[in-house]
């Protein structure tokens, strides 16, 4: 691959075949030198899991023409570490993106994000990185409308970077929603899920579940990403791996008597 | 059981065999009531993984004389969910806690680590919330230098609750590192993994790899995790889920251009 382009790693969580990803990848080709690195099955929820105690299988596949890609057995945060350690251990790629997510990963959906995680990870790397997601879980759902702010995010942050420690959760309308209003940078909306678990038994006679659930937003501000998919804008969440809650900690030793 | 005596739920990662998690039951029953929801099977680096495409098993389990206890087929966070909204719908916990871990869960180890999802989902749930990690990944390490921390960090958690959306990631020196100093609330280092790929070839000559690595610390401050159990203190991080980096929304709409 030629250096004189920028090196754009792509990965997702909804697997190597996903519609999703194959749009990020034509948007990307756009932009740079393309590599794929991504989950040879759906990994939809895995969190920021890593395989420490399994092997993990990588293959090179040939689904994206002329884009080198390779299918791995492992989580999203698995593929980023191994494309960075491994399939691209000679260049350090300019840009890592995540996704197309089919689905929603606003709010507190963050943590349990596969998409998520791959860009996370990325960012803990030391390199920019952004997940993207689409708020439509159908399964002939429409990227069109989303292609132009894909390239257009995907641009900016490879023109300016991104502050040190932080990624990109960006979402998108669906298309049914109507024309996108413009991009909104907001926070994490307190939104949460309300579960419930679906008990049934099966053929043998055996109790099993379902997790399932609705997704419950009290959240009244106007500044996070729930209002902004709600209201039709994309919605750009800046997120850190500092988990840390720093204004607790002088609350703690203040109150604390240990 | 009776109601007079706080309700504690406990967790982990390792699964519900491990020795970890029969000294956490054994602490706890001495501040409370406690039922035990624990994975089924060891769970570790599963991060804040859920399970969204499969069924669901619990079982009732009589392993801890007259505790409760149930084991489930699903990671540490779906743990805490079906705790929550099917074993306790009854009865509200006043506390859960997680592990205690095999092996440390400081600084970035927090992203990876099922023993803290469990506690953060407790904490999503809004209910005070502890992950316990011991620093010593041996398989006969010793707990007994720790459990009188363990009791006291969690009555005070009882007492004075934790501030909204916090939970405590409690890590714990070895006991080979010596008498343990006291307890340091602090911030989670900006430590990292050095990934490395082990590459081997199975019986039929196929590629595999596992994923190894070293823990390298970059941090010369004081007041973090890592400093605080290798000079001999139990770290104490307040940790929230609110992942959004507050302070880069300002930045990314003065400098973006879209």
């Amino acid at each position: 691959m030629s250096a004189d382009r920028p090196l754009i790693l792509v990965s997702n969580d909804d697997g190597i075949t996903s519609t999703g990803i194959r749009v990020l990848v034509e948007c990307m080709k756009t932009l740079g030198e393309v590599v794929v690195v991504a989950p040879d099955s759906p990994q939809s929820g895995m969190g920021h899991a890593i395989t420490i105690g399994d092997t993990l299988r990588v293959h090179e596949e040939n689904i994206f023409g002329d884009v080198k890609a390779y299918s791995c057995s492992g989580t999203p945060a698995d593929c980023v570490k191994l494309a960075k350690h491994h399939v691209l251990a000679d260049r350090k790629p300019d840009l890592v993106v995540s996704g197309i997510n089919h689905g929603a990963n606003t709010s507190i959906s963050v943590l349990y994000s596969g998409t998520m995680s791959a860009a996370i990870e990325g960012c803990i790397e030391g390199l920019p990185a952004i997940g993207f997601s689409l708020c439509d879980y159908g399964a002939h759902a429409s990227f069109d409308h989303i292609e132009g702010y894909v390239k257009k995010i995907a641009s900016q942050v490879l023109k300016t970077g991104l502050p040190k420690g932080t990624a990109l959760n960006v979402n998108f309308p669906k298309k049914s929603d109507g024309d996108i209003k413009g991009i909104k940078v907001c926070r994490q909306a307190h939104a949460f899920w309300q579960e419930k678990f679906d008990e049934r038994y099966d053929p043998m006679g055996r109790r099993y579940f379902w997790l399932a659930g609705d997704f419950v937003n009290h959240d009244k501000g106007e500044d996070n990403d729930v209002w902004a998919i709600d209201n039709g804008y994309v919605s750009v969440v800046p997120v850190q791996y500092d988990m840390t809650a720093h204004h607790a900690i002088a609350l703690l030793n203040d109150e604390w008597d240990i």
